[in-house]
């Protein structure tokens, strides 16, 4: 695939800036981009780099103003990152690999239902009464669990497990490893300090759209459902315990953990190593700062970081405050010095 | 399975309140509940739903005071967490699957014992000299290395992966893409800055009565061994070093590390993220807080928190202080110039 | 196999002192050491057990002063702990099962190629156009994806996944779990808040001699690649984002995570549970210390630790004046009040 700087602006509607007849085959960072790929400018902290970059054409902000020159052909749009989507998006038609088929030997019991178009690696396991959407891939060594169903579309890759009756939706992709409907973490401990399991009989409810992380895992509820809604992006290795519910187009990076019965909004912003105490509620469109965390029930729309997490403001004057603290004290020695010479 | 409150309440030793004969067919959380199942109020955050419940029973402890009318029928018990974990316990039997018998294609080492009534899905491997105990239930896709013993009625979920020559104790539950006996982390690098392998040849013993979560992860120790003692419970994502020793009905949150050679104390309670420093030594029923960083050891009983972890008292009132810090300072400068000015 | 302590120091160049002929057949920890094991003293916290220890066999420090007659032989060498890893390298090679050959069924596609002397276990995967190289052992279950290559002699244990594309060099070992090459974390929001995925059609690449721990994850990149240079040791549980960059020879402890397009320098020591920000430089030679969280740049050869960490002596001295933060408010009132008397 040899495309125009021409065409690409055409395709998603920018603007060329330079020579619209150089060509791109591939797609580069701008800082080790070669000739003959197209690279983007988002971070300003890249400024510098695209007035040096080999690239051949690199993706702008409209508003950029350059303070060099530049030896790439620009197109200018809107945003640079959600243009460079749209073209990796039609790159990755060719580029990923598109399994289809049964391989052998996989399990699928009898009584399961898989849909057309289907593909089933070898070693995975569809267990009793699974329900399979059309189009759903199913990469080697998954696990579908007795009765789980699977919309449309989704791609479950190697090594996922889905403990029975969970439900997952269309469009969804859940990366190798990680593990759906295991039992919530519930115990009750006796008069001897001897922890009896509180059997955990819900399940998981994935909606449409939501991709998840390499080795996250979400807990089974202990009754009812613990729940992800639509759009949701998880990143890898975090854990979200029983009864969680999650609101619709919120992402969380990585090793973030919500302790059990914890509700978190839409449309949040959660950065890595986060942890929300259980039975909290979080309100829509809340953005936590990396390593937060958070003990009690947060208004929507709140900016929060720390531990105890603060508003980010107030977080911001505290770390302050603390470099001035060991000479603090000093000061308050010598003011009681002061004071005492003074009687 | 159908049941009047009046049989619920003389299997579980408790007392009713309003009808007798209403009848329950499922469990349900109590703010989502609707007629036909049984709920249990223990925490008294969520009192307030008792009063709007659908549900038809709710369990509730033997003291609590009303504050309005309650159309469920009450069922008081002294733990109504504790005996609802005994009425689940009962549905599971119908409610969870119970695979039995070898499933096709498995992998069994011609020398390797697998006891009477046991399960062994598909894909499960299991190596030469291993023995399994009887009842023992091995997930589609699980590891069992050579000369692993598992104990009788253990449940091994699928994608579990146990190293070669680990032990593990009967009534285990361990859940999917749990890790046991992998490699702890040990180099030793050479004048070049170059790290040079340690190898690490003990085992994992794991004995009786253990949880573990997913994807959790337990090191093989360098020698000897890495110990988890009876009745322990971790939960997911937890990584347990080499050399560790956890006592027994021990319980750990998510996502909470201990580093190697530390060992952990009996009737411990740590919360979730919390990391504990290598070589340390925890007491019996030490409580720690949720992200606590723990570099000393700790004495028996104790109750911290924070990082570096404080008494949870001193932890309150730091977090208390801080709040005043930034206004600490300006008083500071007040009395400063104040000073000077009374010269 | 039985040596005395005679042959074991000329084999590690060390010195004997006490009965050379004495023997040993197995290792041990000091402090649970019995006749006929070898130990080692390396952590000065653990003396005490020098002059308590059942073993035959000691390994110390060649400068360390005795403070108590010692029943063991000792034998004194430069570096205990490197020594005593020459002497288990040698053990390991006996001591850790050695699998070979093709185990059925395993699924190795027709245009993959698999070098000489290599393991397959039982339902591992190889995927099209894969290369293998020589004596690799691949363990059951494990994963590997379309046009990925694996170097000579390494070793990649049950239930790891390698995305397709991905590139590992020689001598690597890769534990249970591990996750290389899934998308990385990478979304553009419009207008109404939905998050539309941007395509990953980058690759992990990851030099020779490099361990990783179980159940840790490193995605791969937008364009280019995330990188993992020679000799790196990753613990359990790590996150490694897309385009990350990590120099040769450093390590990092379990439970770290390190946001996108973040470059780590050579020769690092990174404690356990740290956060490092995305798009931030740190420098060859640094140290950081657990549970910290690094939001900028850091210039080689630094210690540092807390979030946001400081360096080493102003943390150490941030913490110190913490424990006095309560008191130095009561004194504070105090001057104020003085003060207003003193009018």
């Amino acid at each position: 695939m040899i495309f125009t700087a021409d065409i690409i602006a055409a395709a998603i509607g920018g603007t060329v800036e330079g020579r619209g007849d150089v060509t791109v085959s591939d797609f580069a960072k701008i800082e080790e981009a070669r000739p003959g790929t197209i690279t983007f400018l988002a971070n300003p902290k890249y400024e510098h780099y695209l007035y040096s970059t080999d690239a051949s054409i690199v993706l702008v902000r409209s508003d950029l103003e350059l303070t060099a020159p530049v030896s790439a052909t620009l197109i200018r749009v809107n945003d640079p990152y959600s243009a460079l989507a749209q073209l990796m998006s039609v790159a990755a038609q060719t580029l990923r690999p598109n399994p289809t088929g049964i391989e052998t030997p996989s399990y699928i019991a009898e009584d399961a239902q898989v849909g057309e178009g289907c593909y089933v690696g070898a070693f995975a396991y569809i267990g009793h009464g699974a329900k399979i959407g059309n189009n759903v891939k199913i990469y080697p060594q998954a696990y579908i669990g007795d009765g789980v169903t699977v919309g449309d579309d989704t791609v479950i890759y190697p090594g996922v497990k889905i403990y029975y009756g969970c439900k997952i939706g269309a469009r969804c992709m859940i990366h190798a490893g990680c593990v759906i409907g295991s039992d919530g973490f519930g115990f009750a401990p006796d008069a001897q300090g001897v922890y009896h399991k509180i059997e955990q009989l819900g399940i998981v409810e994935i909606d449409d759209d939501v991709e998840l992380g390499a080795n996250t895992t979400i807990d089974r509820s202990t009754m009812g459902r613990t729940h992800i809604a639509r759009g949701v992006k998880l990143d890898n290795l975090i854990q979200v315990a029983h009864n969680v519910e999650i609101g619709h187009d919120t992402v969380m990076a990585s090793q973030t953990g919500i302790a059990g019965s914890t509700k978190i909004g839409a449309n949040c912003v959660v950065a890595g190593q986060v942890g929300f105490a259980g039975h909290i509620t979080v309100g829509d469109r809340v953005t936590v700062g990396a390593q937060s965390g958070i003990p009690k029930s947060v208004a929507a729309g709140s900016r929060i970081m720390g531990t105890p997490a603060l508003p980010a403001g107030e977080f911001a004057r505290l770390a302050a405050a603390q470099k001035h603290l060991a000479e603090a004290l000093r000061r308050i020695d010598a003011l009681e010095k002061k004071l005492n010479e003074n009687k």
